[in-house]
């Protein structure tokens, strides 16, 4: 199962809003049908969202109804800002948009040229993402022991990336190296993707799953009964602050004070070294509508006053270590995450 | 408002099921619909629980076919048994059936004295109630500051008691005082009380409610936005550790680590002082639907493995302080408990 893929001319995308109840496919032929995907969470998860946006270009550049090498590179700026303002606190996005406009840029030739290689890049990554993941998985299942409970916030699963996985990846690759494990999904309010998604995904597997509600985590915590938490990225900083779906700094409070190992895995495209610490992340806020509706049942009273960020930050120190493609970063997390980026950028380069 | 009411042979209560849609009321003629009520949770919250079930042994003792004294006191002991049996972790519940069958026992001459007497003990409960959480109010307002923002969890307002509140009768008392406060609710899943509910209340009364996600509780205190925390409880063993809703332990958790005060706001009637510890007390679990459905909604995969207890314990440590009606309780609790408890039962006796 791929959670999306290129199609004879189209990015074909698993509508996540869908699950579980149907599995159902949306075809964006334009880029501004991927940015509408992405804007309604049809496609999520910062590593599917980069690779979304990096087809999204391509589909403008394919797009592009003028003839010249020029309009195509114009075509493409314009999607760009588009695709960008989509959600702000992932930065597999706009890392993925600065990897197409800098093959835009650097491809020589016509308008013909510049779309081929536009289109290739996105495949490219798509490609590297799965493997990425794999890479990632291994890396993780070392982390992991025989009978262990872990507990998972949101979904870092296949349908967060093209496929395999990060979170849910490393437990992936410790089931199948035959490791027995449960793993406990926080439903993971407002958009239940915890409910919707991870439970789905991994009985899908055969991978024990139980499902609970946000704030069960804390007591199966004092009962002795999680072993590790692990969960995924949509940022980290330089010095190791994660930004994820509201609620994991929770997770990893709890964890803390229960002596609850608290593991982030990621691929190096969600690592910001730009950024020194996760104040400067942007924290996205939805509308209140994903808190006081559920389907068609209002759960609140009409007019409530509602705060709705879909992210919270988690400082390094709650941190016990972060799993990228590239190995195990620990503390001290800087040095480590700059060599981890750097290995990705030398190996593509 | 009164969440339940005596009028004229039945037990009138708000169906706490269909807020805030509707504000409907259920009328209970029976003691097996009083049970009913309890079990499906349109009464909920312990004084409420407790207040219902005392109406519910009046209604047993009204309802029996048989004249004599001894048939009367056979229904009720078979109502007793009943509605022991509706729910498991509230206190109220058993203190409240213990209190009518010291009564009936104590009541001297025939079926009528005997029925006359458990309905005014009824009543006498309910009036207590209100009264109670008042003195309560008081007494926690006092920890109040003028401009704090206050973090709750579940229900713990008048819809959880007769009327007034035990965790916002206290917000409540506050805000009469003239002290600016604002609220951050608690959604509390599964059954959502917090946006059901305590929103619904305090928009009612015009004290400035947001609605958050459980866990956006713990964002909110890395923000420095919550000034202490306050919730009900549904036992309190002697040692101060607090039975209350599912997620208040993390709650507790969380305040400790951000240096906020967590407050627990009950009448006596919620202490237990048969148990030593939390230990002892039996936590309910509830039926998979109220994570797996919202309304007609279903948000799990189907046959999903669900862990839905519905109460969870908070460790005396996290606690700096039980109000109750008769003062501010704090380390050691279990003098303070002991004291409050027997000034209650003097006053009683």
């Amino acid at each position: 199962m791929k959670t999306l893929e290129w199609d004879n001319g189209a990015l074909c995308l698993i509508d996540q809003t869908k699950l579980p109840g149907e599995l159902q496919m949306v075809r964006c032929a334009s880029y501004m049908e991927v940015a509408q995907a992405i804007r309604e969470m049809r496609v999520r998860g910062a590593p599917a969202i980069g690779v979304a946006a990096a087809y999204g270009v391509a589909l403008a550049a394919l797009g592009a109804s003028a003839a010249g090498r020029d309009e195509v590179l114009a075509e493409v700026a314009v999607a760009t800002e588009i695709l960008r303002a989509t959600r702000p606190t992932a930065v597999n996005l706009f890392w993925a948009l600065e990897r197409m406009r800098l093959v835009a840029e650097a491809t020589p030739g016509d308008a013909h040229a510049v779309k081929m290689a536009l289109l290739e890049e996105a495949h490219e990554m798509a490609r590297e993402d799965e493997e990425r993941n794999r890479r990632l998985g291994a890396f993780g299942a070392e982390l992991i022991h025989d009978g262990d409970s872990i507990l998972t916030h949101c979904n870092a699963g296949a349908l967060a990336t093209v496929a395999y996985g990060t979170a849910l990846g490393v437990i992936r690759a410790a089931h199948d190296q035959g490791k027995r494990v449960r793993v406990y999904a926080d439903e993971t309010r407002p958009v239940l993707q915890g409910a919707r998604l991870t439970a789905w995904e991994l009985m899908r597997e055969g991978i024990p799953v139980t499902l609970i509600t946000d704030s069960t985590a804390g007591y199966l915590m004092s009962m002795g009964r999680i072993d590790l938490a692990i969960v995924g990225a949509d940022r980290i900083a330089a010095n190791g602050d994660v930004a994820n779906k509201i609620g994991t700094y929770s997770v990893a409070v709890l964890a803390r004070s229960h002596g609850v190992p608290f593991y982030v895995a990621a691929p190096t495209s969600s690592i910001d070294l730009s950024i020194s610490s996760g104040e400067a992340i942007l924290i996205e806020e939805r509308c209140p509508q994903e808190i006081t509706q559920i389907g068609d049942y209002r759960v609140a009273p009409a007019g409530v006053d509602v705060f709705n960020p879909a992210f919270d930050v988690t400082p390094h120190g709650y941190v016990s270590a972060i799993i990228t493609e590239n190995g195990v970063a620990r503390e001290p997390f800087e040095p480590a995450l700059r060599e981890a980026v750097g290995r990705s950028s030398r190996r593509r380069g």
